[in-house]
């Protein structure tokens, strides 16, 4: 990670915060496009449901995504240098929430019984389906108290000719409409 | 920035990317929430309409806004050590378009005409009737080639009572619609 010289101003770096609750709330406004991000370490595969993707740069094709420290896909993603980020389609919410832990008694490679998956370059798993696939290898990681932004180079794309975002806003799952009511 | 000492695996490390045409297609089915980045420095007031915007953490209040090294804001964002993210409602697509550099002849300054605004804590201008504001403090600037990503701490939040978010899908604004049809 290269860093700018960047300095905090004086006048700015002791000023308090909002609260952690103002910014949950904050973050509900916030509508993102619901992903599942799987990695892979031999025979173990791992996913984790996250709406923290953003693009990087176009050139290189490059991603980041926000990953929770305490989820089993963290490890495995460290450890193996590669991740795939999956775009749900609306067809999608059922797997969107296996993979948020919201499906009572599915847990671990459980959950990959759910949805059809295969492979592309890095051996993450690839859902078939999702609305586009961005297989990945790792190339940063932002350390960043409860998460790690894992920055991605993307090595190979999948796309779904049609189908609709699945996407999370205000505490649930929405899809899109065109702006003319 | 404190990076882990992650290094990328032998085997991945020399595969290729994908084009960036193939990049600028995928990134198409991402669909995101559309905000106004904007910054000031003295009587000069800048912005621009951006995207890739996400969370990074919870506690601290944080959030992640890519911005390209080209347009004026990157420069005094990088100055002042502020930014204010503004997301706007599907009231707002037109501002959307103004700091987008859709709108012929509206440059530099004169955006500001378009819109109502105020500030915060840092000075940077807030958008009146944005679904919400995040008024920060930038912490972190990671270098990203074309882009920088500014790492900020959320100082201070606007919320809007109702409102619905608008979204950019596809090359076109869209507006969020519930998952039944």
């Amino acid at each position: 990670m290269t860093s700018h010289s960047f300095e905090i101003p004086a006048t700015l770096k002791d000023l308090p915060t909002v609260s952690a609750d103002h910014q949950r709330n904050g973050m509900r406004h916030l509508a993102a496009a619901v992903t599942v991000v799987t990695a892979k370490d031999g025979d173990m595969r791992v996913g984790l449901t996250a709406t923290a993707v953003s693009s990087v740069t176009i050139e290189p094709p490059r991603m980041v995504v926000m990953v929770n420290k305490k989820v089993a896909a963290n490890d495995i993603i460290l450890k193996t240098g590669a991740l795939c980020i999956n775009l749900l389609s609306t067809e999608q919410e059922h797997i969107a929430k296996v993979f948020a832990g919201m499906i009572k008694d599915v847990t671990g490679a459980a959950r990959f019984e759910h949805g059809t998956w295969s492979e592309q370059v890095t051996g993450a798993p690839v859902l078939e389906g999702a609305l586009a696939s961005f297989d990945c290898r790792v190339v940063k990681v932002m350390d960043e108290s409860s998460h790690n932004g894992f920055l991605c180079d993307v090595l190979a794309t999948g796309e779904l000719l049609g189908g609709d975002p699945l996407l999370y806003a205000g505490g649930a799952f929405r899809r899109l409409a065109p702006l003319e009511a």
